[in-house]
């Protein structure tokens, strides 16, 4: 039907030095009609850690129906939508209708530890970008019970901070008491990172923040977003903040700082009286428009190299940057907003939320940075969906309503394109009838 | 030949309501001479949790000869001077020489998890040790290479704090800024307990610790202690004191806290953009005479209730205490010091130190309190053992020279015995004379 390419990702050098292939990506076309638009979607097929230990109420590797909900890791971040996109395809196919757009797809299997081969993938495979006029991401969720466009993301910036008191973790009865414990270090270096109302406490770490215009400040007034709803979503009880305003603008266009966790301490159920030598504190920066990861960087290690030194520690202390994503926002006026726009009225009555995520897609700023195309997020999941966490899950409904927007936005898209070409030809003939004249 | 008797040492429940059955203990008996003293043996099979990949050079569960060492979790902690003590017995038999003492048994299988069923089984089993003379336990290493009788052990409070934020994890991309996060709480607490010179922070914690007499801080001054050795023992570079007086007491006579690590949060390799909403914090106090238990968990709960609340977050706070062992001290009078110091005489040529030890026995204290018998320790172990580390050993000649000292000391505590015996019958002979007179 189309041609489908499986193309190298590279590799990685672990930290014992073993190296490790990354699994390939999928390139793939269906059709190459000149008069038409062509649609890139991208889409992965990883999917982050989960154990039925964790608090899964089913296995999280097979896909299970309850209640109207899918459940099984990938559910909605990111399989899912791949296979509803496919199932959109697939639809005009059987119907055998003419797909009214050219279609492309880059899908790979990296995109939870931050995508490391897509760079070298875009500039190997330039061409097979050089004719696509729009690149579809559906990797985030709603905001709410409403469908929702995308137009901006927070970056990552993902640090590992190492201390190392020794070669061999040790009795902490035999020798609790006269070693600089790393652990007492980790903590001192953790507890300096954020402070108690969710601000980070790294010097200089705001300056970069875009302001907030009067006119960006309007935009989020408008937003359908039920704090409520949000809080029975995330199950907590309790928000840093109160108002609609601030939840949106700290969720989208402030940066946060989680503290994950720390590897090399006991970590399992029970107790075990050991002195750890070396533990990895792991904490990530969601970092937005106009931060630079270079100075975020700087700026991380600095204070963490402050901080250390006061604890007069004889301890070593390393700090890494293991995943640096960039923040992305879009022109939301691009022609295939306009199209899905149009998609999900006809497909659910009602005009969608534009809005930002607060996590971070990678890619949407690689593509847009390295194959200057336009870039439109769409996405298709639920707010409640819980990716990343126990019982992600996509909803029955959601994947069905989700395939049709697919469907009804390759044909909006491919309208709005070819008014566009027309409005184009109709121009450069003007231009052409201006010169002649 | 003996005896032996498999008894019950009880269930745990554990969090999730599950109940599991503790492996049974051994009681077991070889020799009911009258005449004879009897000496009970407590050793313990069960081990720390060991993996390859935690850093070991050789599978942990196959005990591997190497360069004079013999490598394996439980090598010296506590299944080498189990079998070294049965070596030493079966020496005897091999020689068909009678057996100078009478020997008990007690084996278990739960002393890494403090033990729980024990005063349970001293408890029904009262019969078992009523005619028990010397109890001996050997679940210990010398300081230096210099054999060592130990005559106190610290205590262990080994506390859980938990933190919950909410009922699932969350992504910290989605809702990183906008929730008050488990980790952040945690970390704030954890590093409340200790400053960097190792003291604790727990408001009242050293109200109750012994005073340091004169005539004790003598005591230190000549314990043979090389701390460059220790230094290279612990492959730390540099301790928290500078003379071996300060040294020694802060591994024996003054509590420490460590902090072991976090469960609940992140802490496989790599990456993970998580928010833990349930973590818990693990640290332990190893507690000296005279503070009581109920006192240092009313000041532990306390403090961690304290700090907590002035963090004003909405999460929800748990302390524990999962292990509460008591400290032991023996007085170096009794026969059974002077027969294992002419015993280690006999096989080395040399006076043992006198010493303590910094990590918890809890049977010392618990055979003590509930059988009233005269309780030693009587290492064998070397000091760079590594008991709870990584590549856990004990030496070849250590093993060898343990089951001498073992051997000759049963004959040393026969004859002490005897002695005492005689003494005893003189006296009371002396007193029949004097009330018939």
């Amino acid at each position: 039907m189309g041609d489908c390419d499986v193309v190298d990702m590279g590799f990685e050098t672990l930290h014992d030095g073993q190296t490790i292939q990354f699994p390939p990506a999928i390139l793939a076309q269906l059709g190459n009609d000149t008069d038409k638009a062509t649609v890139c979607f991208y889409g992965h097929v990883d999917v982050q850690p989960a154990k039925k230990e964790d608090g899964w109420k089913t296995d999280p590797y097979t896909l299970t129906e309850n209640n109207g909900n899918l459940y099984g890791r990938g559910a909605t971040d990111n399989k899912g939508p791949v296979l509803a996109w496919i199932h959109a395809i697939d639809t005009y196919m059987a119907l055998k209708k003419d797909i009214p757009v050219n279609l492309k797809f880059i899908i790979e299997g990296v995109e939870e530890t931050g995508s490391p081969g897509l760079v070298k993938l875009l500039k190997e495979h330039e061409k097979f970008f050089s004719d696509v006029d729009y690149i579809v991401i559906s990797d985030n969720v709603w905001l709410s019970r409403k469908p929702a466009l995308t137009y901006g993301t927070r970056g990552n910036a993902y640090f590992f901070v190492e201390v190392e008191s020794g070669k061999k973790d040790l009795h902490s009865g035999t020798f609790g008491g006269i070693i600089h414990e790393s652990m007492r270090d980790m903590v001192y270096l953790l507890a300096s990172l954020v402070d108690t109302s969710g601000r980070i406490l790294i010097p200089g770490i705001y300056d970069d923040v875009a302001p907030l215009t009067e006119e960006e400040n309007k935009l989020y007034n408008s937003i359908d977003f039920d704090m409520e709803e949000h809080k029975n979503n995330t199950e907590v009880n309790t928000f840093l903040y109160n108002t609609k305003e601030e939840i949106l603008q700290h969720m989208w266009r402030y940066p946060s700082l989680s503290i994950h966790g720390i590897e090399g301490g006991f970590s399992g159920v029970g107790t075990k009286t050991v002195i750890p030598s070396k533990v990895i504190g792991k904490f990530s920066i969601r970092q937005v428009p106009n931060m630079q990861i270079p100075v975020v960087e700087k700026l991380v290690r600095k204070h963490l190299e402050d901080v250390f030194a006061k604890l007069n520690s004889p301890n070593r202390l390393k700090v890494s940057l293991e995943i640096g994503a960039m923040p992305w926002v879009a022109k939301v006026d691009d022609p295939q907003y306009e199209a899905a726009k149009r998609a999900i009225r006809k497909v659910f009555g009602i005009e969608p939320d534009l809005i930002r995520d607060g996590s971070t897609i990678p890619l949407a700023r690689t593509f847009q940075d390295l194959t200057k195309k336009k870039v439109m997020m769409l996405p298709i999941g639920g707010a409640d969906d819980g990716e990343h966490s126990q019982n992600e899950k996509i909803s029955r409904s959601n994947y069905i309503q989700g395939t049709k927007i697919f469907a009804s936005f390759f044909l909006e898209l491919s309208k709005l394109h070819e008014d566009l070409q027309t409005k184009s030809n109709l121009k450069n003939a003007k231009i052409a009838q201006l010169i002649e004249s």
